[in-house]
C-alpha cells in the first residue's frame, strides 16, 4: 500500500513530486474522454523513468502470439492496443537550458487532478541559474468534442533578470510500446507538414485492419512564431518569449486527431481534421472548457455518491467514477472498457468478461439506459467473431471471446485465459441483467434473442452426457476464479449455462414471427436444450450443504487463508503456479459470484453456508474479488466483514493496495466501490417482477452516504444516515419502491 | 505414410532423388558416434530445401522461454541444442561451375547408409556442359576415435575431354538454427586459421555455460593446394584437378573436433586437436575405418535381432537400433538420448523421461551394464538440479526436470509437459530396473538410495491428505497421456509416487550405516513415508473393474476412437486443443504403462480388463505409445493386436508414419519394435527374483525371429520359429531360465 495523494473530496492532488512513484503519479493522473486517452506523463521531455502513454479506442495491433507449442485452437494473435502519436509533447528551453524535472532544481510543485471538471493542472517554480520561472501547465480532453485535446501553459518570470524562454511544441510519431516483443515500432508515417501528421499502422500477416491516424495542430499565443520545421517522425513548431521580471506568457496548444475508424481514407482523414479545427477556431479556450464542464456537471448530477465522516472513502469512490467514465461514456457502441482503460498497456486494452460481469450493473444504475444498451450492442455487432471462435475449438454456435476488439480471441495466455467458456453466459447474463434493470423488451426480443440463440447453440454443443452420471457435464474450463485451469464442472460454469438455456428456451418463445423465423429454431433443438436444463450435473456437498466449486475441489487441503505466512502473500507473487493451482485458495468468487447473480434464487441458509466455507479460502488477488463477497456479506449482515472487503476495493488504486497500479489503473475494478455500496451497503435489488428494493445500513464509521440512481426514467437520491434510509425521487414519474421490506412511494 | 528406401536388411538406400523429399532423406541418412551427430545433407550447397545440421552432444544455448505471461515456477529458458560449425562443407567447382544438384543434370544416383558399418556413401555422374563426372562420397564418424569426422570423395572425369575439378573444403561458422526465435546466430569465432577453428556460444542472461568448440582440419590428396584462406567465419582450403577421360582423383577431410566440455580452454582445446591430429595422421582412411567397424561389429554381435520372412521388418529393426547407437553408447555419463538425438533441432536435443521409460529397457538388453549405469549416474549427477527444480515449485526434496541439458528444467511449455510430475518416479523406476535385471546392488544402495531418497521426500511433501476421503492425494498433474491436463489423481502417477515411496523405504534399510548417515531419515520420516503407502488413493472403478486413468475420466463420453470420422485423424492436427482436452482419447498408454512397468503385480483378468478398456480411446499419436500396447497385447494372447501395434512402431521413421521424420527421426521411440518383439512376442521377462523368463509366440508372416540378449555377464540368443523356441547360450555362465512357464538350464 502508497498513498501518493492528499485527501481531497474532488481532487487528486500532491504538493510532492517523488521520481521513484512518477509511474504511479502518471497513472492516477490520466486523462480520457472514451475516444482517447493518455497517462499523466508530462508535457516536456523527462530524463528519468516514465511510461508515457497516449491511446486511441479501438486502434490496435495484432502481435504475435508468444507460447511455446501453439496447437490447434489457440489464438493467431495476440492483440494489444498501441501508444499513440505523442501530441502532447512540449519542450521549453529556458536561457538556452532545456527543462527537465528529473535534473532541475524547482519548488512549490503542484500535480492536481480535478474530478468535477477533468482537467489536469501541474506547476511549479524552476530555478535554472540565474533565472526563476514558474510554469502553468493544464489540460484536458474535451467530451463535448471528442476530437479535440486541449492544452495552456503558462509561465512567468520570478527572477530579476529578462529570461529566454523557446518553446518547442511538437507531435512525434516516434513512440514505442514498452511491451512489445522485439523494440518493434508500429506507426508508419503517410504524410507530414508544419500543420499535421498522417501515420498508419504497419501491415500485419493476420489480415486485421491497419489503422490511420491524423492529427492536427493549432497554436493559440501572442508569442512570436520563429519556426516551423519537420523530420521523418515529427513536426516542431517553435516559439520564443523574452520575459522581463514578473512578465508571463501564454501557449495554448490544439490538437484534432481523428482515425480511420470514422473516416475512410487518407483524404477524407485530411479534411475532417481540417474542419473540425475551423469549426473549434472561433472558440476561446475558456469556452471550450466550459462546454467539456457542463457536460462532466450532468454526469455528476445523476450518479454522485457522497459520504460523510470519511473523506478517503469519498474521494476513492469519486476517483473510482472518474475512471470508468473516462474509458467509456457509450458514445460508440464499436468500443468498450479495457481493464485499464486509457491509463497503461497492460491487458492490451481489449475488451473482456469484466465489462457484462462488472460494467453493466454499475452503468445500469448511474448511466442513461442507452449507454449500457450500446455494451450489448457491441457484442451484437460481434457475433460473426463469435462465430469464429466456437468454430476454432470445433464447437457450434457462438463463443465470445475472453480478450477481444473485433470479436475475435485475441488474448495471449492459453492456461488460464482461454478456457474461461463461463464468459459466454455472462454475455447473456448482461442481456437478462439489462432486461430487468430497464424493464424495456425491445432489445432482448430482437437483437439480444440471437446472441441468446447462438450461445445455447454453443452449450448446447460443448456439453457432453456423462452415461455414467446420467446427466450433462461440461469438462476442461476454467472458472472465475483463475487460480484453478482446466477444470470439470464449474459449478457456476455448469449452472449459468443451464441458466442461459432455460432463459433462452424463455425468451425466445416470446418473439415476433419474423424473428422467429430468422432464429430457425426447431422443436428437436428446443427438446434438447430442455433436456440439458432438465439434466445439468451441477456438483453440490450434501454433508456440507454447499455447492462444490467443481470436481474433486473438496478433496483439497482445505486449510483457511488465514493460516498462509504473512510474507506469502500475495500468493501470486511468492507461489509457484503449480502450488497455487493445487492450493483450495480461490483468487476471486466464482461459486459466491454466481448467487450474486442469481441472488433470489437462493436462501438465506444456503447464501450463508457457502459464503461461510469459500470466504475463509478467498484470497482476493484479483481486484474484481472483494466487491462480491462484499455484497454477500452485506446480504447476510455480516456488516464488519462487508465494510472490510469494501475497503479493499474502494481506494485500490489511490492506495495502490496492490502493487501494480505504476502499470495503470484497475478500471473494471473501480467498479467495485460502488457495487459494495448500492448493492452492499445499501442492500439495492432489482427483481424479476420489476420491483426496486433497498435494505440498507450505515457502516460504522460513517455519518451518513447518499448516491443517485438513474431508474427506468427516474432519478432516486437514496440518503442513509444515523436516522435511517430516505428515498427521493430527483427527476421523473412517482414510483413505488421496497424499503426493509416496505412499500413506499416515490412522488 | 511414405517410404522412400528400398527394403534391404543392412542398408538404407535409394537410387532416386527427389527434392520434394530432400529433408526427408537427411534425416534418415543421419550418421552419430554419441559424440557427435549430424544429418544426411550434402557437402556441398544445395540450393534447394535442406534442413542442414550438425550437433555436438551437451552443446546447447538457453533460449528465452515463450509463454504469453510467465509465472513463478516456469523454467527461466529454454534450452536448445544448436546448430554446430559446418565443417564437412566441400564445394566443387567443374569448369568453372558450381556442382548443385538442385539444379545440374545428374544421374545414377546412390545414397546408402550403411547400418552395419555406419558409413554413408553417395554417388552420382553429373554432366555440366561437355564435362561428364562421376562422384562418390564417404563418410563416417569415428566410434573409435570421437572426436574425428572422415570424409572421402572420388571424382573421374567420364567425358571426353579434360575436366578442371576445384575442390574448396570450408570449416564454416555462418550457421542458424532454423527454430531461432528472431534469426539468431548463437556462434562467435575466437580464433581462425587456414588449419583451425575456434567459435564459442554467445553469452546469455542466465548463466548458463558458454560452450567452446575446436575444429581442426586436415585433408590426404594427390590434388594440388592453390589456396588457404579465412574469412572472419570461415576457413577455405582450395585444390585443383585437370583430369584427364578416365582419370580420377580423392581427397580425403579429416576433422577433428573438440569442445570446452572436455578442454578447460582455449589453449587447452588448441593443444588437444593438435595432438589428436597428429594422432591420426600417420593411420590410412582404411585403417580408421576399419577401427571404426570393428566397434560396429561387436555392437551388432550382441544385439542384432534377425527377421525372416519380412524384410522391412528386419530393415526397420536394425535401423531403429542403428538410431539409438549413434544417439548413445554410454561413453559420457553427462549426455543422454535426445528425442530426436543429432538427427535434428526438434525438442532441443534435450533428456526426457523417454530415457528411463523406454531406453533403459532396451539398452538393458542389448549392451553391458555399465553402459545403462551411465544413464542412472547421469541423473544422479544432476541431484542439485533436481534440488533446484523442486524449490522452484516450493516443494522439498527432488524434482528431475522433464526437459533439461544439466537437471534444470528448461522446457518451453507449461501446458503439457511442466505437469508431468510423474517422470520423478520414472527416474527411480529406472534404477529399480536395472538392478532387478542386472542383480547389481551397488547402483542402489549407494548413489541410487541418495536419488531415492530426494524424490522420496518430494513425494511426501508433494501429496496432500484429503480429509473427505481419508487418504493421500496427488492434484494437478499431467500423466504419462499428454491429452489431458492438469488433472487429479493420476492413477499412473500416485501409482509410481507410492511405489517409489515403498521401494525407497525398503532400499534405503538395506544400505550401509555410512551410507544411512548420509541419507539422515529419521524415524518420523519413515513413518510418514508409510503412511503415504498406506493410504494413498488410487482411483479405480468398481463397476468395471479397472483403475480411473484420473479422477472424473469415466464422466467423459466414452465413444471409441474407432468411430472417430478417418479425416478428423490424427486428432492433434485436426481438432482443437480444447476438444482433445476433453475428448476421452488418450495419446499413448497411462493405465496401460503402469501396467507394463509392473506387470507381475496384476492379475490376468485386471490386466485384460484394463487393456480391454482403454486401448479402444487409445490414438497412438505419440511415437512412443504402440510399443507398450503391443507388449500388454501379446502378454494376454492378443497376438493380432500385438502385430498390428508392433507395425505402427517398427517403420516409423522409414515409412514416415507420423508424417514429420522431416525434422529428424523419432530416436527414443526406435525402442519401440525391440521392445515389441522381445518384451512382447518373446514375451521375455525378468522377474524380481532374478529369473529371466519367456513365453514366445511367432507372428503369422514371419518364418522366423531371432534375438541376442545381453543378461548377467552373458549373452543369450533366442530363436522362435514354426517349430517353437530355441534359447542359446552364446556367451558366459551356465544359467537357468524358463521358458514358457518351464524351468531350462542353458550352458
Amino acid at each position: 500500500m502508497k498513498r501518493i495523494f492528499e485527501a481531497q473530496p474532488w481532487q487528486i492532488v500532491t504538493h510532492e513530486f517523488k521520481p521513484a512513484d512518477k509511474r504511479l503519479q502518471e497513472s492516477m493522473t490520466s486523462l480520457g474522454n472514451g475516444y482517447m486517452g493518455m497517462r499523466g506523463f508530462f508535457e516536456e521531455d523527462y530524463s528519468g523513468d516514465s511510461l508515457p502513454g497516449i491511446y486511441l479506442g479501438g486502434v490496435w495491433y495484432p502481435d504475435k502470439t508468444r507460447v511455446g507449442w501453439w496447437k490447434n485452437g489457440y489464438p493467431e494473435y495476440f492483440g494489444k492496443v498501441i501508444n499513440a502519436i505523442n501530441f502532447i509533447k512540449m519542450n521549453f528551453i529556458i536561457n538556452g537550458e532545456k527543462l527537465d524535472l528529473a535534473t532541475d532544481r524547482f519548488d512549490q510543485f503542484e500535480l492536481n487532478l480535478d474530478l468535477k471538471t477533468a482537467t489536469l493542472t501541474r506547476s511549479f517554480v524552476v530555478t535554472k541559474g540565474a533565472a526563476k520561472v514558474q510554469f502553468k501547465f493544464e489540460r484536458f480532453l474535451s467530451v463535448a468534442q471528442k476530437e479535440l485535446s486541449l492544452q495552456r501553459v503558462t509561465f512567468q518570470n520570478l527572477g530579476q533578470q529578462t529570461v529566454d524562454v523557446t518553446v518547442i511544441s511538437a507531435v512525434d510519431s516516434n513512440v514505442q510500446n514498452e511491451d512489445a516483443n522485439y523494440d518493434e515500432h508500429f506507426w508508419q508515417v503517410l504524410a507530414i507538414t508544419p500543420d499535421h501528421l498522417i501515420a498508419q499502422t504497419k501491415a500485419n500477416q493476420f489480415g486485421t485492419p491497419q489503422f490511420m491516424t491524423g492529427m492536427q495542430v493549432a497554436h493559440v499565443t501572442t508569442l512570436a512564431q520563429v519556426a516551423e520545421t519537420t523530420t521523418a517522425t515529427e513536426i516542431q513548431q517553435t516559439f520564443v518569449a523574452h520575459l522581463k521580471p514578473q512578465a508571463q506568457a501564454t501557449i495554448e496548444k490544439r490538437v484534432v486527431v481523428v482515425t480511420s475508424r470514422d473516416y475512410a481514407d487518407q483524404a477524407a482523414l485530411t479534411t475532417a481534421m481540417t474542419q473540425l479545427m475551423a469549426k473549434v477556431a472561433p472558440q476561446s479556450y475558456a469556452d471550450l472548457l466550459a462546454a467539456h464542464q457542463a457536460i462532466w456537471a450532468e454526469r455528476w448530477a445523476q450518479s454522485d455518491v457522497q459520504i460523510d465522516g470519511d473523506v478517503l472513502a469519498q474521494q476513492g469512490m469519486r476517483f473510482n467514477l472518474f475512471g470508468l467514465f473516462t474509458t467509456y461514456y457509450g458514445d460508440d457502441a464499436r468500443l468498450n472498457f479495457g481493464p485499464k482503460g486509457f491509463t497503461g498497456e497492460k491487458y492490451g486494452g481489449a475488451t473482456y468478461w469484466d465489462t457484462e460481469a462488472f460494467c453493466v450493473p454499475v452503468y445500469l444504475g448511474i448511466t442513461k439506459p442507452e449507454i449500457t444498451k450500446n455494451l450489448l450492442l457491441y457484442r451484437y455487432k460481434q457475433l460473426d467473431g463469435a462465430f469464429v471462435n466456437a468454430k476454432q475449438q470445433g464447437s457450434k454456435g457462438a463463443l465470445y471471446p475472453m480478450v477481444t476488439f473485433n470479436g475475435i480471441e485475441c488474448h495471449n495466455e492459453w492456461e488460464i485465459t482461454f478456457e474461461e467458456i463461463h464468459r459466454n453466459s455472462d454475455v447473456a447474463f448482461a442481456i437478462y441483467n439489462y432486461t430487468r434493470y430497464t424493464g424495456e423488451t425491445d432489445y432482448v426480443l430482437h437483437e439480444g434473442s440471437e446472441v441468446l440463440t447462438e450461445i445455447a447453440r454453443f452449450w448446447a454443443d460443448r456439453v457432453h452426457y456423462s452415461q455414467r452420471k446420467g446427466q450433462y457435464m461440461i469438462h476442461g474450463v476454467t472458472g472465475p476464479d483463475e487460480y484453478e485451469n482446466n477444470v470439470d464442472n464449474n459449478w457456476y460454469t455448469n449452472y449459468l449455462a443451464r441458466w442461459t438455456l432455460e432463459y433462452t428456451l424463455e425468451m425466445t418463445a416470446q418473439v415476433a414471427p419474423e424473428q422467429a423465423a430468422k432464429l430457425a429454431i426447431s422443436e428437436a433443438e428446443r427438446a434438447h436444450w430442455q433436456a440439458i436444463v432438465d439434466q445439468m450435473y451441477l456438483p453440490y456437498d450434501t454433508e456440507l450443504g454447499i455447492f462444490e466449486q467443481h470436481d474433486g475441489f473438496l478433496d483439497k487441503d482445505l486449510t483457511p487463508a488465514s493460516e498462509i505466512p504473512a510474507d506469502q502473500r500475495p500468493i501470486n507473487q511468492n507461489w509457484s503456479w503449480d502450488k497455487i493451482l493445487r492450493s483450495p485458495y480461490i483468487k476471486q468468487g466464482d461459486v459466491i459470484q454466481g448467487i450474486w447473480n442469481f441472488i433470489d434464487d437462493f436462501s438465506e441458509a444456503e447464501k450463508k453456508r457457502n459464503f461461510d466455507f469459500y470466504e475463509p479460502l478467498t484470497v482476493h488477488e484479483s481486484s474484481l474479488s472483494p466487491a462480491v463477497y462484499s455484497i454477500i456479506a452485506a446480504d447476510l449482515n455480516y456488516e464488519d466483514k462487508a465494510v472490510e472487503l469494501y475497503e479493499r476495493t474502494a481506494r485500490l488504486d489511490l492506495d495502490n493496495y496492490n502493487n501494480d497500479t505504476e502499470d495503470g489503473l484497475h478500471i473494471t475494478a473501480m467498479t467495485g466501490g460502488w457495487l459494495a455500496i448500492v448493492h452492499g451497503f445499501a442492500g439495492m435489488r432489482v427483481h424479476d417482477d420489476g420491483t426496486l428494493s433497498y435494505k440498507p445500513f450505515l457502516p460504522k464509521k460513517w455519518q451518513r452516504y447518499s448516491f443517485r440512481q438513474v431508474f427506468r426514467g427516474r432519478i432516486i437520491e437514496i440518503t442513509v444516515d444515523q436516522n435511517g434510509t430516505q428515498v427521493k425521487l430527483i427527476e421523473g414519474q412517482p414510483l413505488t419502491i421496497e424499503l426493509n421490506g416496505r412499500q413506499q412511494l416515490l412522488n
